[in-house]
């Protein structure tokens, strides 16, 4: 693995850990007013390609990375739709 | 291009775009409360390195996705720091 590859597996592993603190704050302060609906239906759409993509490619840090963030944004999306 | 690069881009497409809803959202309403702090430096730091990424394997949607992410991010930061 070259040095950029770490590069790659580095931003993929901060970009899917970052919305760890987001769906924490959702869950605790059950407030989403802030958050755009669209944003959420948008990057569930969006990472749901992501990971077939992954898939195929048969890249396994992909499919883990997004099968997470998807993970994430559903319990973020569910916590709109209940506590709008 | 075959089927599965249609589907990378589509993804790749669809998950920058979807921060523009959430940035007009918050330039509207300059309400960010519900937006953790932690996502948007994270993602920051994430998306600088997936830039880079892109940057030097030379591909260039993966360079301008994640340009125009980098900066609706920022926007979203400066009201952040700006309106708690």
């Amino acid at each position: 693995m070259n040095e950029l590859e770490y590069i790659g597996y580095a931003a993929g592993f901060i970009t899917t850990l970052a919305l760890l603190p987001q769906a924490i704050k959702v869950i605790r302060s059950k407030q989403t007013r802030d958050i755009s609906l669209l944003w959420i239906v948008f990057m569930i759409i969006g990472i749901f390609l992501w990971l077939c993509y992954g898939y195929a490619n048969e890249s396994l840090p992909m499919t883990i990375a997004n099968a997470v963030t998807l993970l994430l944004l559903t319990v973020i999306l569910l916590f709109k739709l209940r506590f709008k």
